[in-house]
């Protein structure tokens, strides 16, 4: 008996390239999630956005590239991290070359899945049925079905 | 007023590399965690596994270089990865060449620890104060400080 990727895949909040920059962070902060699902503005699969690249833009270039400048920045870390999305948009998020989502069908299975999200180093793939996200397989999810825990 | 590396850590489960393979993916399954802590035997820090590559583990190698050879696996998915663990410890998991773990002393500030997240593109930073691991901070604990949410 196969188990397809529809039926792993669980709702995950989506965000698309006209999000506010502030409002797709603090849904990844919240729900602590591994990464962001970014869709085109018409919904279509786009990109995924991992965590640390999101942090990355919250650090200036400056301090990225010598982290030891970080103490003399005078402004207080919330406020510089809560300055650097003011104003922006996911598109302003993601790197020149962002990440391609990987995307399996709904009738896919999870074993294709997992080969898929191993083969990108992704921390989620997307599950797609004409066109559309249905729902996301994250690493955790799919170790869950190895160990019993779904 | 600088935040602390020490100040935003949090709890977060460790492995090391005796550790059973299936209880580190069980953990990881069941805490949603983006990866795993790998310390050395003796608690010292020694790697960070992302989920992805626990995943990876999991893939037979000639599914990772062809996925549709999935569909020809006749073992259900859910023996297929457990049986993957069956017998191995957290060392069978780790590839080659690991990825270090990133490491920040506790006094260091939020900003260095980020810089070093984006650097090397982590799920999560170890804070360290004599040798030993006293938490951690993910991309979504670092972003949760600037979103008001900490």
């Amino acid at each position: 008996l196969r188990v397809l990727a529809r039926e792993l895949a669980e709702d995950y909040p989506l965000v698309d390239l006209d999000t506010d920059a502030f409002e797709a962070a603090r849904i990844l902060a919240v729900d602590r999630l591994p990464g962001l699902v970014v869709t085109g503005t018409d919904g279509s699969p786009h990109a995924v956005l991992p965590g640390s690249q999101v942090v990355r833009f919250v650090v200036p270039e400056y301090i990225r590239e010598d982290p030891s400048l970080a103490r003399v920045i005078q402004e207080e870390e919330a406020d510089q991290i809560a300055h650097q999305f003011a104003g922006r948009k996911v598109r302003d998020l993601l790197p020149p070359r962002p990440h391609a989502l990987p995307v399996v069908r709904g009738d896919d299975t999870v074993l294709e899945l997992a080969a898929l999200m191993a083969q990108m180093r992704s921390p989620l793939v997307a599950v797609v049925d004409h066109g559309r996200i249905v729902g996301v397989v994250t690493a955790a999810r799919l170790l869950a079905l190895g160990c019993g825990a779904v």
